[in-house]
């Protein structure tokens, strides 16, 4: 950590920053510059964020940390990189993972047209939302235990795992008994009582990012995972809110490598959600394939036009094998299999 | 609802949309411009947002929405404003209600400091985290339930009723049992599960703004309470993530009239999260009052330098006495009393 | 365009605004629903932008427009896609188009070095900044026309056409004489002085979208040069200003396959301002053309340790001889050439 | 300026680090640390942004300025803040310099009526628009040249200084003629090719801050005016570009106590634009006000429903009355006058 003393810091102030820091535990060095001093403080900084309060004293201009505030996700402990297995599909090797199935789980019927027509054109694990984290309190909530059934059933007619969203502490439990992966919503990125439970589980969890969570926060998010023993994380981009109207989201393809650079865990992307439109999905599939994915994550229904939740973005199962085929021409382009 | 078709949109386009809308109980009216047709669809749209898959028709180009999609956070409602009662403290009438505390529960001393000073210097209520969602979990992650005994007491002590966070759907019981009025927290302003057991309990509650939160959003978050039957709603603008890092967070204040044109739910401002930096809470305090605001809250640490979290933007008791007497001078410039 | 009314709006109210529509040349419907009536105006609104005006008037709660504001720009008018010829090279068609140089021209070695290996490579054009708009009055600046010299002879020498920026509306001619494309840099995507001088230019133009320029605000600063009778005129994505700061930008590629649905216009990315960092270059480069990226900027130099400006975002020769390695074998992927 | 080198660095790569910073002429310290190496630099950073290129080092993970990168601009100049005189207009002292008048200049009869609504009401400036930075090239462009003089002969009647922007930097001399005081809008924030002319000139400039422009950036655009020799810069906050959508811009308030920390430069705010919306004004130049703004600039026109630019955010006279009562008291409560 550095702390940087304002212009005209008094050496009474800058000792009593310097008493401070080696009370914490901290080696200080104080290097007295042209215009101003600072103080470097050697020592381990993770827990320690009371020295974040250094920026309160008198004649201190401001606190920069220097260490990344994670340990368990970064990627100097495994510098190869994890990989996580979901019912014997590996997320994180040579082969990408795709998974793909409807928003919202709304009938059997439903759900094995979208697993058959997924599972034909290639994927290898199937999605569908039972809890809906919908934005009114009036739109169709999802199907619940009902729906849990259903997923389940689908995807060990077709033999693919499934992966499906949990919103509430206390469901985990039942939501673990159905799926193969457990799912993190964009909008509980940082609800940390989902997060610690999460820690807990012995089934992998798939962490979608928030709609303004920097990277580092994301992966602050992963580490109250992994700090609870559960190893099984892997990453999902899903795009940002930023200014821009002309999408849903902005899919923030630059944190595949960023991550790739800063963490071990795999990191998938979904453009359903990153674009909100159909149109958009096939280029941003290939693209996030093209800057190094390890997945990807698709929404597709049978009858999109009669979907109960985000229909405009949803695939119709031809689109969906274009799409497999087109990704597995770009993987190859880029020394990786579907 | 209006349909808007592409510049070549064929008549069997049109009529396929025409024929949803009828089939969905809407009228539609065709509108023939002179470069492309638009659909106007009469009717209630809440709870019919299905029809957002008029976007996958063949030949539509987008749909607009024209209702506002909340109805008992409107405005309309109660044109006057609505006024919510906290132990006695009424929020939203011509009195401002100042809520104030430190914003961690650390020690009965650290407490009971705190509650004479902020009684002392003419707050309404008193505020303190026993549940505090840190961004690491190796920070300090709050007394909880130990914190809770310590804010009632410390409040009892100096007559004034408390607020404090609640996290997981199932602490709600036992956080009512200790405090005047439940808070959600920015993080957890989208956390549907929370926000639908809170429409159950007979408390007020303090919703606090998400990082990222519309405010159309952030009225549909409200809806999700009020529909529950819990209509003691109080709205908390707490600054909004932008591109400007000289503050933590950006202090909407554009939200305070906007929100007193659309809803009838008292606002609050909280300029210590919405500043992130001691020095700013003042003028920011001051800008929300002239602004309309109904009330504010403010983190006051009796030794801020030792706090556990966020010391940098909590306020000295001498200087949130300051605070009162200059909050005390607009207020009434604007024709309020404190 | 669409006028919808506040609920209690009176008939007075609406009859004001259907007289004030049909003033003005268009055909008012007037369409009375449950909660609230919208008056749909049919004619055409471009150039009629007093009716958002009508915000103003008494009743009235919100205008939508219906129509695109641009036309020139517009994807009808060349359904196909337009390809712009710069000294040779075609950009928008079959074949991609990469342009390769330094930031900052510094001197003839460095030009020199550059060009030979860009074009070594298999680069299709030469770049390089005569004039730098810097943040700072302290960095920089620029050779100015010196380096428009030093650009010219090295671009001949290799036989690559050149492009550079041009900042002052009244330096255009002498940049003209000198390069064969004009770059408009982030910074003047809304220098509305600069663009209409270049709508008079016998040159092709590269138009950069500015940090926060929304796609439909970049389509209008095209429409500008396109208005003014200049048609040459090719559109790069080169990152957004967001909250993210592990990068530079925010590389918004979600904005091609958006961008080739409104626009016949070329669409080309630059990855190194897009990401900042050198490590990230290759990776979103890949992305773009799998995303459908008519073409690339990247920036080049011999000694990136030595640049002059913007150093960490730069290749060295044998890193971009690997990128275009790599763009070729994602562009057969997607069935382009290099 | 402080290298924090990664975590496995070589002893070979910081030697390197330390012999680069040396030929810089900085001094350099050598702390290492826990687990890793930084190494800090001694010496003036300003002008060296060369030293960016440290990142591009074999073995560094990063590196932080210490120092702010302005000088003429920063606080230290001028602890008491510094006053610009515009016509016999004091900005920057205890009285708040008021500045209204229509968007854009449009004819004699408007410019006249509304230089006598605002000097009745008790502006101290009039201003207005004679050449428009508009999105469109279809919408009104500006009475240019006529307008300047139409502005001229209103301000002389009534005897309130004019304001007025200047988009090109050939226009400078043309406009200076006849305006005492020469705006640089939000899009031409960092146009340097303007902003280094404008530095040369022996008038005041309003510098508006850009819709995504930081606090620092907005700062170093004054430097570039300051560094030129002119003296006398008024910054204006004017709403930033964020993902809310219910305003037209964010008005970030925060930016005044920040602004009056780091600068010596008056700061005023205009709620016009920084809201969009005729309804937000007084609430927010009241907001603005009691945050400690040295002034504020509002529009005004006679008739805002028949404006040819911007009419919805435009104040008619009687609400602009109604806005210096309310202004006149906050001022008071803040110790500041009218």
């Amino acid at each position: 950590m550095i702390v940087v003393m304002k212009a005209h810091a008094t050496p009474a102030e800058i000792e009593a920053v310097v008493e401070r820091v080696q009370q914490a535990g901290f080696q200080a060095h104080k290097i007295v510059g042209v215009e101003r001093t600072v103080v470097a403080c050697v020592g381990e900084e993770r827990g320690k964020e009371e020295l974040a309060q250094l920026e309160f004293f008198s004649g201190v201009d401001s606190v920069l940390p220097v260490l990344k505030p994670y340990k368990l996700a970064a990627r100097e402990l495994h510098p190869d990189g994890s990989r996580v297995d979901v019912g014997g599909v590996e997320i994180g090797g040579k082969r990408l993972a795709v998974m793909a199935g409807p928003c919202a789980i709304e009938s059997a019927a439903q759900m094995q047209g979208a697993a058959q027509a997924v599972k034909a054109a290639g994927a290898h694990m199937l999605r569908g939302g039972a809890f809906k984290p919908r934005t009114s309190p009036y739109s169709f909530q999802g199907m619940e235990h009902e729906g849990l059934l259903l997923l389940e059933r689908a995807g060990r007619e077709v033999g693919l795992p499934v992966v499906t969203e949990v919103m509430d502490p206390h469901d985990i439990e039942r939501v673990a008994e159905h799926a193969d992966m457990l799912q993190v919503g964009a909008r509980n990125a940082q609800n940390f009582s989902l997060l610690r439970r999460l820690g807990k589980l012995n089934k992998p969890i798939l962490l979608k990012r928030g709609m303004s969570t920097k990277l580092d926060e994301f992966l602050m998010a992963a580490e109250y995972i992994l700090s609870g023993g559960n190893t099984r994380v892997v990453l999902c981009e899903r795009g940002i809110r930023t200014f821009e109207t002309a999408t849903r989201n902005t899919l923030d393809l630059n944190a595949i490598p960023v991550l790739k650079q800063w963490t071990h865990l795999p990191v998938i992307v979904d453009p359903s959600h990153g674009t909100g439109a159909e149109a958009l999905v096939i280029p941003m599939a290939l693209a996030a394939v093209a800057a190094g994915a390890d997945g990807l994550m698709i929404e597709v229904h049978p009858n999109p036009e009669k979907a109960l939740s985000d229909g405009p973005q949803q695939l119709r199962p031809a689109r969906f094998a274009e799409l497999m085929g087109a990704v597995r021409r770009v993987a190859e382009a880029v020394e990786r299999t579907v």
